[in-house]
């Protein structure tokens, strides 16, 4: 069922304003059981007094026991079934480095890898070269390859092993395998194209292998390249089709403003580094009169789960607490506050558990939600919902939903 | 979308054992407005104190309002959708009887009816004759009947005017229409074939059906018999295709063994009459090595149920609560505790209201449910879910499923 075309249908202008307010990872776990969880154990008292005069619910980004990574749990959130709309490896990679990335470019993932004299591979990631190793190789190759037949090529490094190759040139489809041979002792594969329109595609990351191979020949370790996940920048409608709302983005790192980028939302500069907390509000205020609806997302809470760092979360959203009041000193007609996906300190990952959701809204019931956590949004008035459901109760409560048949 | 494509990329080995306990029409209903359930009026001890350390929550197997048969019901619960991996009416039978059936085999439902003079039918059941009564006749149409064409055909008694027959031949599709009229005064239908494939199995039937009347001529009641559900035996991706699982049925009745064969699973060997609860410790002690999935099956709760029996049903499940020592004992990594649909000794059937939940399991979070019973589950910190979600979320509590998407 496709949901789109319902929502195009039921589009009503009103001059209200959504503020969705994303803190990455927020979700988390106790150390022990019983225990506190981050959102737990933070001291939030304008959180707090917000929960008490809102409707909290519990979101499955995507589906229950799926981890979501960044890409399915924000597609959710902006009410993409994250099932349908899929963000193939390379373009993420791309989105995430931030880098120039077109329609009809194909970006692809690259492992650097040590080659045997049989062309077999040695090590699937090169010894895990560090970062500056991997900048030193990939300028190499960006001076001695420039292009491939009439593709231009682009590399950039992402980090120890890990690169990405950006293809521009016409008539290049993203149906290519993967060249990774998931295993060593194996040569790569040779890339096959799985559709007519891939064709040149994968005859250009054959050329290319063999000329990275040339070029690296002499060095030690990294001597040879595998690629997976090549994809084109996938073309998504936009919020404002499908919405009708005119969406801004406001965030730091790049792929979150690349998934922004992808579902139409105009992407806001922001000044200043890491969260950059006082940029983002400042951002916010001068554009809230240009748009009706606005992403903040918030990164730290999800780095500091990752590091595995329970008091450096717990301090993160503390950090947002304290934000809280200029936030709603904008009077935003409908804010949700949620995350796209639990990370746990405990796990040091992206886990598949619910992460908490407020509304603050008009038309909301009385809720028994007292604070933004995992345990008082259980007993919340929005219940458990899945993260795609979210939009278009944002929606409904800015007015700018229809009724749905007669 | 096919979520076990899903699946099937995310697997992950690890070295952890999944235990999914199934109380057979587990949930229930108060016999007077505002009084306990049968999980409410059971003293179980056990269970509470599990429950205080266990996340809850409540399955509706199928869909809302839909009373699960426990086809169904089980599929939901080992991940499969219901609307989408269907077991026909014979095949079902075939399972339920646990009689020899085989990939190629068609199974039919019969009933035992009485025809008039014109082959009109005047009674569809036959005047409900004695179980006894249904062995004699089957006998004798097995010896007289044991083949159609080139075709094995094999009678089953199953209950009063109910039998099950197996064809055992080459070529038998199971798209055939049903014989039975579905009213009296009308002669049965002729088979006929859905489909080309099917078209040697409309003729067997048919002559079945003709030889059935000749041989049961001279009957005074049983004189007819009328075909429905004709089915193959269902092929299902395996759980260890889909799951990556190595998983084990231990259950008493024929129906559970077959509906687990049905995906795959391992099915032990279980020593002693009726639930058979220690022959079922045994063999899950002595297999508890071999295997990273258990399907743990008691019937009994459903029986009572069934019965209307209130007080039978709290009976079995303190008998259960007496055995969960034993089973938490082996420590399963993940642990389930869940039922199949409800079976409400008030109504004396299966009931579409939602089961509780019962997950102990690694990473759980707070919870205020208190019990395993349908009130306290309401409040737990899972929520409300539908019986196919259940299977994700365990191969996530044990560490089996990775993340979806980058």
């Amino acid at each position: 069922m496709d949901l789109f075309a319902v929502f195009k249908e039921l589009q009503q202008k009103s001059d209200t304003k959504i503020l969705l307010v994303v803190l990455d990872g927020v979700g988390g776990l106790p150390l022990e059981p019983g225990g506190p969880t981050e959102l737990e154990a933070a001291r939030t008292p304008n959180l707090d007094r917000l929960a008490g005069e809102s409707a909290l619910g519990l979101l499955t980004l995507v589906y229950p026991g799926l981890t979501p990574g960044s890409g399915p749990g924000h597609l959710a959130l902006f009410g993409y079934d994250p099932f349908r709309y899929l963000v193939g490896r390379g373009a993420l990679s791309a989105l995430g480095l931030g880098v120039d990335f077109r329609d009809g470019d194909v970006a692809l993932r690259g492992n650097f890898a040590t080659l045997g004299p049989d062309g077999q591979v040695l090590d699937r990631r090169a010894g895990r070269p560090s970062t500056e190793e991997n900048r030193r190789v990939v300028a190499k190759l960006q001076e001695a390859i420039p292009r491939i037949e009439d593709v231009a090529v682009y590399f950039y490094t992402e980090s120890e092993h890990r690169f990405l190759v950006v293809l521009r040139g016409e008539g290049l489809g993203d149906g290519v395998t993967d060249t990774d041979p998931q295993k060593t002792g194996l040569p790569p594969l040779e890339a096959k194209a799985l559709d007519e329109a891939s064709r040149k595609t994968a005859r250009v990351v054959n050329l290319l292998s063999a000329r990275i191979r040339e070029v690296l020949r002499d060095e030690p370790k990294i001597n040879g390249a595998l690629f997976r996940g090549a994809s084109r920048r996938p073309s998504f409608p936009s919020m404002a089709e499908v919405y009708g709302v005119r969406a801004a983005a406001i965030a730091s790192y790049p792929m979150y403003k690349g998934l922004a980028s992808l579902v139409g939302m105009e992407v806001l500069p922001v000044e200043g580094e890491g969260d950059a907390h006082e940029g983002k509000l400042k951002v916010l205020r001068e554009n809230w009169e240009g748009y009706d609806f606005f992403y903040l997302h918030f990164k730290k809470t999800d780095a500091k789960g990752e590091d595995g760092d329970f008091p450096g979360k717990v301090a993160e959203i503390e950090r947002f607490d304290a934000l809280l009041p200029e936030i709603l000193a904008l009077k935003p007609d409908v804010l949700a506050i949620t995350g796209d996906h639990s990370t746990p300190a405990l796990l040091r990952a992206h886990s598949w558990h619910p992460v908490p959701l407020l509304l603050k809204a008009p038309y909301l019931r009385r809720d028994a939600a007292q604070r933004f956590t995992e345990s008082e949004a259980t007993k919340g008035s929005l219940g458990h919902l899945r993260g795609m459901e979210l939009m278009p109760l944002l929606l409904a409560h800015a007015g700018k939903l229809l009724k749905y048949g007669a």
